[in-house]
């Protein structure tokens, strides 16, 4: 199970703390698995915190993105969580997305983007439908920035159309979905374990 | 730079050949890239073939995409090219896709999808813009089949808003976009080398 | 009720008739309803004909498109009904989107676009999530044609996620469903009218 | 021209007054056109005011979108003006989809939502390509809430590929993106007009 691989969680929920959250749900189900994986993880409530809008790395006065971007350059797996408004993901995500585009102009030693050899998966909920459509954005995003996708990275849980159920107000985690988490867990872990054994060349300038 | 790797094209222009294409042109200097990082190659025009609509791996009577399914099962990394229409992926490139959602129910010794340890990249061209949201529902889908999307996995071209200047008519490759391609083929083939390596664990059931 | 409506719904399965299909079954409820509202119709399941790709009004020997496009000239409402394969729109709709972006250079005696004064609305199924962004890349790529996409132009139904119930197969039709698909006939019926009164003026060139 | 009409542009940029921004002066020359049709206006820089995270119409303390809620109410044409960030439109943007979100349940007297009669177009730049993307995630969400979309209802600019160069720093407003910008006004101005006129039935319940 060697090297130790740590993660975490950005919980993208527009609900601040303590409210309940299905996203946070999700996401929660999602470090649990990886734990079980063996990598040890943490979590972020976004909105919890004064991410400043922008594109650079550090927004100054009383921006706290910052800190949460350092626990993003500490981990090997980044695990976005987001609940579905609008058929999107919420106006948290795509900050977070925009924050961590200050990172492309961030190069290693080696000229390599400062989020290589990282992996991301997403963890997505929804009384209605939008989680094929915020895995693509987030995806895009997230793999520009330069995360890795490892195979079939994404557990979600979406009500029938036009309903009103929250994943958190389901009476269970439904099996298809416990299971998806899980996997989404191993193969993270895996992907994230071999990027940390071989890690990626730098890009031709 | 063992094991060898093979990769193939799907080009998915409108366009049958011998028509000029752009995609194919942006998609086979990806080939070139991946050449030279010691993968063989080879390229499809899909629109040449009869490909069926449908979501079955063998449509039947006179359908072409079966003989196509062989080269990407037979191959470690797929390339899509396709060009902008709409601001869309191309027909011939969604149903490619659609045809590639029977090999989530075909499962390896091991239960694994027919998919895994596959890496799969874009090359995406157009005269109008498309290019992002493109990449995004390329890696969503082919996310989905077990593919993994090695960082930064895609390179393109797309004109300035409402021109009408197509890639294959530029003087020449623009520097960004060919160190682009370059670096698209440089990560492709070490994340599929890696996964040649270390094979992905089967899902969770 | 006058003026006199007409509408035409563009079928956008991938299987051929006869076989059943959910997107023809809520195709044809939003037809029954807009026939309700005074507008007749026409429905043509597209796989059922030689559709050639490409991007020009009559792509030649053999396409069928031309057929079909006479009936969208005839019509005031063009109803889009489509299933949601891998969360996207089927290459079948695609395609149909492709065809139609040879009217953008097809101008009226006052230098107005083909497709003015015509309204567009969606009719999307799925057993998996989609409908929002099917709606989304409906509605971006009609309108920029030209179609005027009336306030809530979108009937639809997804099952929950990771589900396989289609929409075709349950028990009735959801009340919610029902009421939407009569409320998306009105608004069309209402705001086709209003341009057939009302025409839209031609574009600055 | 009677009868009169109003507009109001929410310029969704990330950088707060008096920052230059590119979104802000496409959104300008479109409330200009707009104002040429005869369409009086007022615009608004969201990122200057607290917009609380949330999908209710006032989230209490501090919070700052009730006032522009009550001029997104006492217009008649609404204007999004988005910047491109990783191909997606900003958060700020999608924060105000978010809150207009609560006006779903928000009915008039004859039992509409309370956004109908109103219609909404866009103005979107990027130094990259997304223009297309976020057209159809405004579209299909302000369609949603009932906002009506005229024919060909956006102005847009992105670069070429992988450039860095701003709307803003354009030597000057290249002529297409011009006419566009003055025909989405006459369009909007148009069927704003007409719902006036003649507004829309109510829904069936």
């Amino acid at each position: 199970m060697e090297p130790n691989l740590t993660a975490v969680c950005l919980v993208c929920t527009l609900k601040p703390s303590p409210a309940e959250s299905s996203s946070d749900l999700l996401g929660g189900q999602l470090m649990a698995a990886l734990a079980a994986e063996g990598v040890a993880g943490t979590t972020v409530r976004v909105v919890d915190h004064d991410v400043k809008p922008g594109v650079e790395a550090d927004m100054g006065d009383g921006d706290e993105w910052p800190a949460i971007r350092e626990k993003v350059q500490a981990a090997d797996i980044l695990v976005i969580a987001t609940p579905t408004w609008m058929g999107h993901m919420t106006s948290v995500a795509q900050r977070v997305l925009e924050r961590l585009d200050a990172e492309l102009s961030e190069k290693d030693d080696l000229g390599r983007p400062s989020m290589f050899d990282k992996v991301a998966v997403a963890a997505i909920v929804g009384n209605e439908d939008g989680a094929h459509q915020i895995t693509a954005e987030l995806f895009q995003a997230l793999n520009d920035i330069g995360f890795t996708i490892p195979a079939q990275g994404v557990t979600y849980w979406n009500g029938e159309a036009m309903g009103s159920v929250d994943y958190k107000d389901l009476e269970e985690t439904p099996e298809k979905v416990d299971s998806t988490t899980k996997s989404v867990a191993k193969f993270a872990a895996h992907v994230a374990r071999t990027l940390r054994i071989a890690p990626l060349p730098a890009p031709v300038e």
